[in-house]
């Protein structure tokens, strides 16, 4: 008999027999894989869902449970806040944020069904109060919808694309909002039939000779079941954060930081959707954040690299300003403050106080920078910021502000030491419809993923937003979903 | 019939009659091809070699004949000059030029080989004088021999591994040395009846059902003909900076910058390799050099970004300075230099003057820069250059020069429209036998490589020094031919 192999589909020719035969059977049950069952069973298809863990969750469950929702003149929360977010700077602020690695028809395409999406949000039971909490948060600490959860409002982006928040937060006190997401999803998909197995990894693919995927293998109980899939497999695994021997071929630079965040992210869906012929792409790209605008007055806080030089504005949201961080030379980056700014650093961020001073010279002495260094950036700093004005960077009001009166603290962000989370952003390159696309551009039939096995609209970790990656997990969740529950 | 495709291998079983059969087939006939072809023939296989262009030469024809060399106790060239190069730090300085992409296995096999290697190459017929010639060069402008051809002298390269020249330069007057080398390496290959056809494309890989690589179907005269490889095939086709597909899925990067060089590199080994379960690592890298060091008194410049702040200890490689130019903010950097050090820059470099002033402030306003930046960034770096020391990026005397008698000039390098060449680094992992890898780490049986359609030596495009690539493509093109030569 063949191999059971992440990395070789098993003949469908060799299968003995089916052990379990469904339409479409979706791997992995986070927000991607319960929105992709979700929306074939709602098209009639019958629907397995195969979850490695013993439950629903996946990274999704970890997450703060926002959504990136904006265009076609604003949400209900954006409208009320006095946003008019048009599809046209909507779609902009999504290639921006997708820079290099943008898939710009997942962004035109997003940009234009996002309201349709945010409806369909709260038809599946995800409750959102819709009213905007102003000022910077990673996440509300109440019950808030509406929040920046980009860097829209800063340069370059807001040059690019009129300014507006986005992120879209489910009703839920306090952080920890995927949680209750995912459980609405999964009783969503419940009701609509979905059988669930847990504690259930797919192991392989199972093709015909038409190079069609025809199913799966899954592993339940330290068996092989073979699972028939008549119209399509959806993966929805998630990353490879947790794949070492991944992250060291495709994405090494993720070796600088220590805190994967993710949930048994392994990279198996992208391994299985290589092993018949789909196409890996912008593998090398990876989220990273520091939450180092917490307490908020830290926000205001000047980065220096270990030169003593700026190197971005720090109105960026703070996964892009931690992303360019850990491009500096050096192993840390110091995150300035006046006494005014100063609060205790988060315990759990790992940031520490490397030095103080009455003084920014004081402090470049105890940083051990050459004098004139450190000293000199923040003297032509606070002189520009007083004027209202960054030449360097582009940073803006309100958050540009002088930090002249001492006494003043750098606080350390070491790339080794420091809370720098992250995960991993490529995957199998997919069409708009969620069909898991071969190196030279075709669909491979029978095949479709979505979410963080995937490229999609996080394609870039200097421009990630937070709330991009469930929109992409949820809105291509249910676009492979559908494909797959109409697929000949 | 199946399709004939460069994504998919045609079956074994649906070949009808081989074109040609051969022990060992050689796809490209570059130095990788060539130095495999000789090796293979030396071992006696049958070997035949595929070359899509009209004759050899490829990516390595285009090169100055650079090969990167040392360790053992140094070259006869390194002992003359008074350089004893040990092995363990040509193993280091080869880890440190492959950064976090390195590949540990290559690094210290290569350096323990890199003598014998030498002593091969001499005896295919590759003269060389013997002699040093200091200095910075890109390549010698004489026949001479060694040269410092990559940043071991520089900040941090000189504190990991103890300095030495290891640029290897075929005998030959003047630039240009990769076509000379070319040629004898040729004409060794026919001199072992090795037999060469050109014009012909390799267009998929044959695999039969055990899923080893037992020919190639080649297409010439508009004909597919298949080739049988009793013993294996060598892929030496070179990277992919020509196709612009390949580019924007796994190197979008290089879309800042106009200049790609090769020989029709389309990345067609590495798709075939891929096509068979090869794995394609580090696919985002990439080497770019504007020749900023030509004339060479610019070589004493600073750079700056459009912050006006430096970078980069500019002693190091100039295509590691290039590199990380193209990382800055904006789309591109200033060389700043005295009129002792300024010359007209090389026409084909599209190095511009874009300001001029008796002062550092007068260039700085001409740069339409803030007062106070890159004045500033000259101020201290004169204060601290007349004391022999850059405490910010450690560059290093000689070239360490205050630039403070004026008038000043600032060049223009422009991502888009100065010259910076590059190619690409990323291809199929392959163990140091020149086996290709598939993503489980296991030998495709029947499928070598080398070269640049491999993540060899120069693995990670902040370390590239100049020789990497052709030390890569000549050695372990030469292992990749004895290993197909020998497989069962």
């Amino acid at each position: 008999m063949a191999d059971i192999s992440l990395h070789r589909p098993f003949p469908a020719s060799e299968v003995k027999a089916w052990d379990y035969e469904t339409d479409v059977a979706v791997i992995g049950f986070g927000a991607t894989g319960a929105c992709a069952a979700i929306e074939a069973a709602n098209d009639g298809a019958r629907v397995m869902l195969f979850e490695r863990g013993s439950g629903s969750g996946g990274a999704s469950a970890l997450s703060g449970g926002e959504i990136y929702i904006g265009g076609g003149g604003g949400t209900d929360a954006q409208r009320a806040a006095g946003f008019e977010d048009t599809t046209h700077d909507f779609a902009a602020y999504l290639k921006a944020a997708g820079g290099p690695c943008a898939d710009d028809a997942k962004c035109e395409l997003y940009a234009r069904e996002a309201l349709k999406h945010y409806e369909w949000l709260k038809a599946q039971g995800v409750p959102y109060r819709g009213n905007y909490l102003p000022g910077k948060h990673i996440e509300p600490t109440d019950d808030s919808t509406l929040i920046w959860s980009g860097s829209e409002a800063a340069w370059p982006f807001c040059d690019l694309a009129k300014p507006a928040p986005r992120g879209h937060v489910i009703a839920h006190m306090g952080w920890g909002g995927g949680r209750p997401l995912i459980d609405l999803l999964e009783s969503r998909a419940r009701d609509l039939g979905v059988q669930v197995e847990t504690d259930a990894r797919a192991v392989a693919l199972v093709q015909d000779e038409a190079q069609r995927v025809v199913g799966a293998v899954v592993r339940i109980d330290n068996q092989n079941l073979f699972v028939r899939a008549a119209k399509g497999i959806v993966l929805a695994t998630g990353g490879f954060v947790f794949n070492e021997d991944m992250r060291r071929r495709y994405c090494p630079e993720t070796f600088k930081i220590s805190s994967p965040i993710g949930d048994q992210d392994d990279g198996s869906g992208i391994e299985l959707g290589v092993s018949v012929g789909g196409d890996a792409v912008h593998m090398e790209q990876f989220f990273t954040t520091c939450p180092w605008t917490m307490p908020e007055p830290q926000a205001h806080g000047v980065f220096v690299n270990q030169a003593g030089q700026r190197f971005i504005n720090e109105d960026c949201y703070h996964g892009r300003v931690s992303r360019c961080a850990i491009d500096q030379l050096g192993d840390r980056v110091y995150l300035l403050l006046d006494i005014a700014h100063f609060d205790q650093p988060l315990e759990m961020a790992g940031i520490t106080v490397a030095g103080t001073g009455e003084s920014w010279e004081e402090v470049e002495v105890e940083l051990e920078m050459a004098p004139g260094t450190l000293s000199a950036t923040m003297a032509f700093y606070n002189a520009q910021a007083a004027e209202g004005r960054d030449p360097l960077f582009h940073k803006r009001l309100p958050i540009l502000t002088p930090l002249d009166q001492g006494p003043f603290v750098a606080l350390e962000l070491n790339f080794a030491s420091s809370y720098f989370s992250f995960f991993t952003l490529g995957g199998l390159r997919t069409s708009t419809d969620g069909e898991v696309l071969n190196r030279a551009g075709v669909a491979v039939p029978g095949l479709f993923a979505a979410g963080r096995c995937t490229s999609g609209l996080p394609a870039w970790g200097h421009g990630y937003s937070s709330g991009l990656s469930l929109a992409d997990c949820t809105f291509f969740g249910r676009q492979a979903g559908k494909a797959a529950a109409a697929a000949k």
